[in-house]
């Protein structure tokens, strides 16, 4: 089977993908891809690599879920912006071992997700490598008035995030080895960390309100993100909770470690943190719940100075940084 | 040094580059690069990995190299469809044993062939991996009738190319072991080979003809690349001359081989190809060569039928096809 081949069977699998907007498109399979960007719109563009043995493995999941995740974690990219996804490019490098079959099931899984968030997959590479490699670009589009950005919070706004923290970290954990949570939490654990959702309808709504000030997604763990915000806009950030998930509770008692401390640090989580005037927090709040039918979580404040405080003392960063964890 | 540290280093490093276009963006450094794109033209998106030992080596070339290649094969791919470029997303793996002064000088590369295109570098990622991996995705823009495919030859159309073929085939066995070809040829098929030009001026010029109706870039080698231009348009090709750069022919003939067939099955060129009106071939030509200083190299002509002839015979794909060439 040739590369081009096997370039012909991912278009007819990327077909329903493209479908809705094709339209909009001239030139798939060619050197490059042609699209007309909404003229009342920006554009927004984002990358993201994700590579095995480095950010999966494969006995932690399956190469569908690594599609899905590696997809879904350049979407969580642009719902930080307030933006909606429009397409993606897709270059994948596939060690020589796998077959046409499993590139598949890899390419089956971006797919599967790139359909869920309505986007096409408007173009791609496909190369031997000796490892696999995901590198995807998702472009989106977003009205000027409804642009997010790090630097925009402000001290005294209030720090909220879209869902509860952890669990992917604590899928990552059971899918590692066995350990004594139950079966459902388990469950709700490997989900998390295998077929993460990002939050493009909360961004869109969070994006298109004023007194939101700034968004990040949470790629790298609450303390993390929350210090690349706070740092960005130029202010400090105190931590007053955290909102954990039911999995990484019961997985950090297991373990005999701190809930909050844990699900701080837990990367991959890909919900939201906004920084909100304080004044119309409990507003953005109540309708947040009207509109998706789960709470907005209220975890800190923003404050003059630098540094991110919790529980009195200063927070190391410790999520997960790929330089600082390979060091 | 965190990741953090090193992407302020890189952004230093490519300011030079946004500087020009730095008005149109906002949120450079942020979860996703923002722009307006020009509201007269289509954008255009295409995608490219380099991997290590792979698409190269570092016995074979630099890091800068390595950098300027990756782009500049991207870059190659906006030209062949009449656009210009306007940004660029760099997603980079790098080995462990790489030190910050290592990933800039590979990021050097990059961002010197950036600034040659006059793109900006708006955004990217960074992580540990196995071997460096360089996934670029070049976005650009094109008026809607400067667009060209592959798939608008016609029979009969005179098939040309910008430039003389083989010389980064050539600067790829110069660079493996000692050849006898002359320093001068050695130092022509290097260049070819490590510091690739991507024809974006020539893209433009061919694609606001109407009278060229097809075009892609030689990335594969002319054998592979005019087969598929020629099938994406339902034709057959004949190949009646290959211009063979002068490093090629002295070097295919050190080693006994035909000068021709090895120039045909040359990668990496990243000359154009184009299919041209017959009727209007020699003023587009005169044209070019007035404009450009150098000549467009007739090779060919499209025919009704399929398949790629030279000589009499039916040519095998011969070009590099990255599953052909590891199955």
């Amino acid at each position: 089977m040739t590369e081009d081949d096997v370039v012909a069977k991912i278009a007819e699998l990327c077909r329903p993908a493209t479908l809705p907007r094709a339209a909009r498109f001239v030139g798939i399979g060619d050197d490059a891809a042609v699209w007309q960007p909404s003229r009342s719109h920006r554009s927004v563009i984002s990358t993201d690599m994700l590579l095995e043995d480095v950010d999966f493995t494969r006995a932690s999941m399956s190469l569908e879920d690594a599609g899905w995740k590696a997809m879904a974690s350049n979407v969580s990219d642009l719902a930080a912006m307030g933006a909606r996804p429009v397409l993606a490019t897709v270059a994948l490098g596939v060690p020589a071992p796998m077959d046409a079959g499993e590139i598949l099931e890899l390419y089956g899984g971006i797919a599967a997700c790139a359909r869920s968030y309505k986007l096409a997959i408007a173009g791609g590479d496909l190369s031997r490598a000796g490892a696999i490699a995901i590198a995807i670009t998702v472009v989106g589009e977003v009205r000027p008035s409804g642009i997010k950005v790090r630097n925009g919070a402000l001290p005294g706004d209030v720090l909220a995030v879209t869902g509860y923290l952890g669990a992917a970290r604590a899928g990552l954990a059971v899918s590692g080895n066995a350990t004594a949570i139950s079966p459902d939490l388990a469950e709700e654990a490997l989900a998390a960390f295998r077929h993460p959702m990002a939050r493009v309808a909360e961004g869109r709504f969070l994006g298109a309100s004023r007194n939101v000030h700034a968004m990040i997604d949470l790629s790298d763990g609450l303390s993390t993100d929350a210090d690349r915000l706070a740092r960005a806009s130029g202010c400090g950030v105190t931590i007053e909770s955290v909102p954990v998930a039911r999995s990484a509770r019961a997985l950090a008692r297991a373990r005999r470690e701190d809930p909050e401390r844990f699900a701080l640090a837990g990367g991959e989580d890909f919900e939201l943190l906004a920084a909100i005037h304080p004044r119309a927090y409990d507003h953005v709040a109540a309708r947040f719940s009207a509109r998706f039918g789960r709470p907005l979580l209220r975890v800190g404040v923003l404050r003059a100075g630098s540094g991110i405080a919790w529980q009195g003392v200063e927070l190391e960063r410790s999520g997960w940084d790929h330089f600082d964890r390979r060091a």
